[in-house]
């Protein structure tokens, strides 16, 4: 058997498991509960028992894995392998997940950010591939950010760099989960999305919406908003339209910083296609000088769900052959 | 005489020239007018007569000298070499410089853009020696930008990276010369400053600066709002205050996306010292992640006003060597 590489994308919900060949092959994939509530020792189980399986269904003998890349929560740190305590991964502290992973499976293991390993996953085989600079958006909750120069991650000093979601778009503006004011994230999240909804039924507006979430503002979700928007409600057409105003300013000071082939979104809210890709790609230009802005193509994941565990892989691999 | 590499700052002003030795030492330095009314021939001349009785002054011919580095104002091509039309250069359209220069000096030439200059001097010889991280920013009549990470100058794939001035910190906010709002440079700059106080004084605000400027706020300059705010005028302080402010938040976005060890800040401005930096350093604090945010550090150019013609010097070194 020749030489593979395992990616483990270590969501809040769910473990996802690929093993990747060296020439870039997506050879099985796994995806199982993370079982977060049982705390590390029970998610260390299952990320183990899915890599032990996923392997085994293949004929595949761990000895012959280069290395395991895992894909983390952060804060964390990149180099050490330790994972701080992620707000998703209950009883957390400080877990040393590439040396106990190690342990575990005999083979290398790295830890990377998960939305680095996203940015990672679309660069080498997704949306960007091809580039040699460009940047990811993964929209859900928050807005997490990777970015590739030079054809790598950009890490920064102490590998905290491509914070894209905490970019400033307003003085003064939303408060943001990160304690600071007018942030991208607090704008162009789901969750961004959904407080411009509330702000405006705040103000009296009328919407169909309000049906749709059974009369619970509380309620109301992004796809309810999509939903609501394409059946032609003019109030959640606006909402969908502020938000991918938001989103396409700070895609036009990533642009106009990083001069990138693409910026690559990720995440649920992409399904909602041209109604959230058409106002992102004229706000981006209308705000960016001429040559980085009509290069920069803003363009939906490759990979669908999948950049961050095939970016887990990408990375080890990267990191493996860098050692 | 051992091999020198020599740089040329092209400003509409001031055409500077400094001989560097490869072990970093600056040899001599020139500094004369540009002549730019002249038009591209006449300019040239200058820089040519600059190189050459600069060179001579120091028995080093030309032969000896690995390569020169000239540092223009965008728009350019840095690959190619040709200055397209730069605001402050008139009569300057298409000009091949990179070509042009090499013809009559017979040493080759590399034409970069002037902010991405002033951030690799800075890097090579100045406050960003030792870091692999770091930004520049040039506050001026607008705000220029540099970013160097792996120990390189961001390029982009244009060329058109680090325009720093350009992120966006206020949704629908000033318009800017760039042609889009809410640009950092349309707050930042000294030009943004001024403003700042003309839009203070519209609404009826009452300071020194009224005399200071002999009643006709058009001759308002950025030092005379320093001036006054040393003196305790309390709206020059309030309007220092507001340019650090908003200076601090785009910095900010800087720290979240690039994690650099230091951000330099040129320009006269700085001359400020404390009155500006510290209402920097704090607004960039209050912004950033706590891990970035410690981090980085806020420091004035070690090179002075020579930040640009020295890095001439070495980024032409860098593209030689790279060759």
């Amino acid at each position: 058997m020749s030489e593979v590489i395992i990616g483990v994308d270590l969501g809040g919900t769910n473990v996802k498991t690929a093993i990747v060949s060296r020439d870039k092959k997506v050879l099985a994939k796994d995806s199982r509960p993370t079982n977060a509530e049982g705390g590390p020792e029970a998610v260390m189980n299952v990320m183990e028992q899915s890599v032990r399986e996923l392997t085994a269904s293949q004929g595949i003998n761990l000895k012959d894995v280069l290395a395991v890349g895992f894909g983390a929560p952060g804060p964390m740190n990149w180099q050490t392998g330790i994972v701080y305590s992620p707000p998703n991964l209950p009883g957390w502290t400080n877990v040393p997940l590439a040396k106990l992973m190690k342990k575990r499976l005999g083979v290398r293991c790295f830890v990377d950010n998960d939305a680095n390993v996203a940015c990672y996953g679309e660069y080498w085989l997704g949306a960007g591939q091809g580039t040699e600079n460009m940047a990811v958006l993964t929209l859900g909750t928050g807005v997490g950010g990777g970015v590739v120069v030079f054809g790598k991650l950009l890490r920064g000093i102490d590998g905290t760099a491509a914070e894209l979601g905490h970019l400033k778009v307003q003085r003064d503006g939303r408060m943001c989960g990160c304690g600071s004011r007018g942030c991208l994230e607090a704008y162009a999240s789901v969750t961004g999305m959904v407080r411009t909804a509330k702000e405006g039924f705040e103000q009296g507006k009328e919407s169909s919406l309000k049906t749709l979430c059974g009369g619970n503002l509380d309620k109301i979700t992004g796809r309810m908003i999509y939903e609501a928007a394409k059946e032609g409600d003019a109030f959640a057409q606006w909402v969908f339209n502020e938000t991918a105003t938001w989103l396409g300013l700070g895609i036009a000071s990533i642009v106009n910083f990083l001069n990138p082939e693409k910026v690559v979104l990720c995440g649920g809210m992409i399904a909602a296609g041209d109604m959230l890709f058409n106002p992102v790609r004229e706000t981006m230009l209308a705000n960016t000088f001429e040559v980085p802005g009509k290069r920069c193509q803003i363009v939906p994941a490759g990979l669908g769900e999948d950049s961050g565990v095939i970016g887990c892989a990408g990375c080890a691999l990267a990191r493996y052959q860098a050692e």
